[in-house]
């Protein structure tokens, strides 16, 4: 038998039986980075004002991956998801942009897989629109933040 | 105007037109981490000889969703592959698993995208898997080792 | 601020929340015509009688399509569909086809998307399936007719 | 007018109204095989203690097919999915492999079609596997078993 | 028999041989409108320097429409795009906005229903973003305005 | 090592490296059949005449799903396709519908695995479109009776 709960009794995988649980507001919170040179930095910033701006696609991106991480993840339960916020923000002095997404649903498990695939997707995105100028971005520290809802209740980072 | 390719000179967003480029093959590898507890760790290899191992489901997942690069990053053109490897390796005394992706075609455009987008859902399977025992799980250090083909021809981290 | 419930204060995007909407019974009815040659309606009408007719399989494409719909339109919310019917008939006397479509569901925000959605595509289907013959074709007068359910109630097209 | 429920009153198809059914909890189970030469068999069974093992990959890609089956089955309602459990035995005297499906799910409509093509892409994942050794491998009664909920309730194949 | 090529010499639906036909460079133009309120039409106009307008949103999504075209419409042949330009103009005196789509690709069959499914959507995109403010918004005039490449050659709106 | 090609040297899934294949003509022909009761098969073959028929339907479905099959086969190369053709054909005597597809490309890998999933996938869709009326339909016997093109060359079932 194993701990991961992924897996049923004999060792093999299958999606959880969530049938019997509650429905629950379920949010999950989540970070992510992507650094850069700081020339490509700049690019991004100064292109803030023109029509198809790096930022704005990149969250686009960002909130329509996280309709499809049922697609991606093979033991995730699809969700309908009743709210995603994406805030991507230029750290100058850190050489990088980081990325924070919300989700939101009422349902019977959580969205933690929803907030982190869209905080990939998103930075990818900026890594694909930039990487004719810089090749060496790199994606750091995606991760959960905060979650509530569900029978494990609220959950913050550093707080356990 | 400005010196990102995915936008047109009067600014806006567009599929860059690869028409014109010659056809080689392209070749792109990748690597990223997933850093766990030590006791996740340890669950997730000494599963390594069940029906339903973690890893192995991590391998597909990230092999399938190289297929669906162009369908998650909105300038990203459609590529047939030929050839997805993804290994992923414990490492035991950093606490983490390493996905490293190779990713090759025959075609106008380069697999960069693929390859990377393939290494983070590997990761974020695992998370998915053992997100259960611990929440607190990073992805780091996502990015491009090495690409080969095109008019860019070769390209190694560290050498540039 | 923007008086466009897509954008939040920041003027950024995002999936609306609606979390604390009512679940209520949503239905939305749309409408759409597609103009061609007398000799290319001719076609389609006498086919009506074979096996695999034109509007048959411009209504199947077009119920698929409403069930794609939160896939396609970037800050769409997914949703379960209950109900979709699409009509399609010859306006002989005006050389086109209308098609009629009304879509039904219990959620927490309305179906006028995947109606217009099932709308467009099952007229593109048409075009798809005649253009070797008719390559002018135009679709017009993708409208919606009707809305019902949710806080803003009844919507009746020329009641406004 | 036509007895079955996919068509409408003037015999075009629709995706039924199931807006006023009763929300209950569904179950399906189905079972498929896939017939083989005994040598295809013994490469399955004894690559049962590797990291990718066939059946192993078999059971992802059936479970990740349950998630799309409305996608692929054109009046088929979408349905969140609560539970999706697949076993895969060898049964070396008949030279095949049994696959069985469990799905489960709280809703308007039922779930054989989700069980039934899980069955199915499983099935014929352990084909592309080993098709290089062995093409003439048969797929054979794919088929209900057994359903629960809703309004015609409790079905058990061989006791109708 | 029928005139129709999407119907074999049964009169049943299939997707059509291109397998002997010569890759060829091939491009398509179309364009179509939408129409709206005159106050709508100011509200999109203005938002035009905020970080997500509305255009930009709709030009990406009709991008991504148009790779997923195939999956779209049944008997569509899929295909890797080389391009894809989408233009989004304001027509004050109209009270429309425009959209007009370049779609190219080297390959076996034409491009048309890539460039007119991205026109739709880029217009159901705006449709879905203003529609709080204005439900009686009306797509208009989708229609091909140029193709090239293939056996039937150069074809331009209104010289036929 | 193992002698399933899908495995590398490790034991790891991956998809083939076929880069170096040469692109040739591909070709492939499968069948399946679903069995049902006579009074089911009366209601299909009856309403052969209607508009939207099932068997009109579960044509479209297969061809729609051909397309899908990267998507759902883990190991699968994603494939541009040239041709599809499907036959469905009631045996009375029988009391089954056989299916017989077609499948054709030009590439570097065959297209068993398409011909094979729209097979499947057609039967189960008129599974679907008459399960109210017939549960214990039956699919049987999906195999491959014939593929051409490759390194491989021509295989025909019963001659091997």
């Amino acid at each position: 038998m194993t701990a991961l709960t992924h897996f049923n009794q004999s060792g093999e995988a299958h999606m959880v039986d969530v049938g019997e649980k509650a429905i629950t507001q379920r949010t999950a919170v989540t970070e992510g980075y992507i650094e850069m040179q700081p020339s490509t930095l700049k690019l991004i910033v100064d292109g803030g004002h023109k029509k198809g701006d790096v930022l704005a696609i990149a969250r686009i991106a960002g909130i329509m991956a996280s309709k499809k991480t049922a697609d991606l993840i093979p033991l995730c339960h699809p969700l309908p998801l009743t709210h995603v916020e994406i805030k991507l923000s230029a750290e100058i002095d850190s050489n990088r942009i980081r990325c924070q997404t919300t989700v939101k649903t009422n349902g019977q498990t959580g969205v933690e897989m929803e907030a982190l695939n869209a905080t990939q997707i998103a930075l990818l995105t900026i890594y694909d629109m930039c990487k004719a100028v810089d090749r060496g971005m790199v994606i750091q520290s995606v991760r959960l933040l905060e979650k509530d809802g569900g029978k494990s209740g609220h959950w913050l980072r550093n707080q356990n």
